[in-house]
């Protein structure tokens, strides 16, 4: 066992967060991880009601130290579901993409709730006002990661970040970690965790469809396009600065750079769209995924993605001690 | 000291290698690093004849184990450069930004010579074709990186170019190591060292110009552009799979995006520009810099750098095995 600040402020037993993912970390996804030691993550956001009472109350009904992770800008048109959100009483809540103000009030709101409040952040900027917002763990989420990201990378930005909170909060690094070298790799730069995402989509508990797990297990690191096609044609009013990451496909390839064009032409395309990802086609459904895709072979149950994790990391960091001479 | 594949190979005391970086590292600072038990290269870059004979001239006459660093895809023009580059028998030849084909003919050339091979690659495919050329050890550099760069992220580039080499050949990492931190990061990424320029450019034995130098150090990450405008105005002619990261400025405001015009107005800016870079002026010079901007602060000597990164790898390493517990 590798004990950070993270470990001990949540008393968790791992460094290791499974991502909040939109449709793909669900009630039994967050609960293998919490059992198997880590934190596990609903992934609430854009906040579907339907979608909360079942994986929300799935997590909460089995308890341990588990969470709800919310895309901020989504909840302000509708305060009802913040509160049907925190409503269960989730521990650990996980905010992302906020403009200040945002961050500001939704980490109040929820710190008055009683939970552990993490902030996402891109970089040292954000880090300052999630800091001072009063957060309390920030994940810093470098370039590299699957679904929407900014553009610093997570390798420079982490020591930043770190140079900002001074110790004062934990610090968990996201993008580009899928491994125990990775978690080594983060707890070397001094950060207190990973929160990995891909890695998490491909497991046996997540709700990604065959068809998205498939491809990502198949598809390698240089498929991967950053596009705003998926926002524009679900008409999720995303800012600019972040673009999703995603395997390419018919889809990316027709409309990637044509915002406007296919925003203008959303009332013909979008039901069609919708129609072909019900239907699982992959040519033309998200396929969110970092660039540690590289990295990602296999479909495997969540605990042992964990497990082995945290034991790889174990063994590379008693191994280099053993290397330094005096 | 911390020993690895790489230290073991070229018989150096630590794993940090200071970049070959074109008008940055001369004579002076390849001397001062390799002194400090790490590994110099000059940066012979596009090939300027006096420069070799000045700078590559001074490493060679000071010895120990240093080398240079060349841009093979401007060499197939002057065969007479490399044979004069080759003449000073560098113990090391770094070789970088090169098709498969002058991968192979550099290579085994210098190879030839008795050189270790150094070459540096931007994504797994790059790995396998420079480890099937023959090269004795690969940098793997992620796109955070200083200069040119391609789009892959280091973090989870390193873990997927050793999944490649499987060992039998050692790899550096490069791109977004600046301290400690990063080579401790490295390490536990599997990596055998790491390569690190922006930090090596602000040094007090960098040739870099007082401009470049004090805007570096106060620049920050968020200030760096991605931009062809010094490759298009120069007549350098890179292949669009690259891009050059550096501190913005009025030149790269005006020109980045607008390549084609810069082209074609080439004969009547080009001296201008020229002008304003002989005069340091910062606001037109190519300030190439990477994403560790933000933790690069002070001009410090060559060697306090590599024995302060060594030394505080050492201690985070040793750190962390102690806080794994059974
Ligand atoms: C399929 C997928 C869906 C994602 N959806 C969300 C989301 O709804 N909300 C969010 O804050 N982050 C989302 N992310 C980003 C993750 O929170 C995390 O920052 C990222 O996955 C870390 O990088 P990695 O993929 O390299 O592990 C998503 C990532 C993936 C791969
Ligand atoms: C000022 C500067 C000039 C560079 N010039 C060259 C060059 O001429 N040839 C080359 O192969 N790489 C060059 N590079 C890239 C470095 O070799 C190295 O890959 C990179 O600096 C590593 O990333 P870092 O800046 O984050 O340490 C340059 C980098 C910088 C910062």
């Amino acid at each position: 066992m590798i004990s950070t600040k993270l470990t001990e402020l949540l008393g968790i037993e791992h460094p290791v967060i499974s991502a909040p993912m939109g449709s793909v970390s669900g009630g039994r996804l967050t609960t293998a991880v919490t059992r198997a030691g880590g934190l596990g993550l609903v992934g609430v956001s854009y906040g579907d009601p339907a979608f909360i009472d079942e994986h929300v109350g799935q997590a909460a009904q089995a308890g341990g130290v588990w969470g709800v992770g919310c895309v901020m800008f989504t909840f302000d048109e509708r305060p009802g579901l913040w509160d049907k959100v925190l409503g269960y009483a989730p521990p650990v809540v996980a905010l992302s993409f906020g403009d200040p103000d945002q961050v500001r009030r939704y980490v109040a709101s929820a710190a008055e709730s009683g939970a552990h409040v993490v902030v996402q952040v891109h970089d040292p900027e954000q880090a300052a006002v999630a800091l001072q917002a009063g957060a309390s763990v920030l994940v810093a989420q470098g370039a590299e990661a699957g679904g929407h990201h900014k553009t610093q990378a997570t390798l420079p930005l982490i020591p930043a970040v770190l140079d900002i909170t001074q110790g004062v909060v934990p610090v968990v690094a996201a993008g580009g970690f899928a491994d125990g070298r990775g978690l080594a790799a983060a707890l070397a730069l001094g950060a207190d965790g990973v929160m990995m995402g891909t890695r998490f989509a491909v497991t046996e508990e997540s709700l990604g469809t065959p068809g998205f797990k498939s491809s990502l297990v198949s598809g390698a690191t240089a498929d991967l396009v950053d596009t705003r096609a998926f926002d524009v044609v679900r008409g999720i009013p995303w800012d600019e600065v972040y673009q999703a990451r995603s395997v390419s496909n018919d889809f990316t390839r027709t409309w990637t750079g044509r915002d406007a064009e296919l925003a203008a032409r959303r009332a013909e395309i979008e039901p069609e769209w919708a129609a072909a990802v019900a239907r699982d086609d992959t040519s033309r459904r998200a396929l969110f995924a970092g660039e540690v895709l590289d990295l990602v072979h296999d479909i495997r149950p969540a605990g042992s993605v964990v497990r082995e994790t945290v034991a790889e990391a174990e063994s590379i960091l008693r191994g280099l001690a053993g290397r330094i001479t005096p």
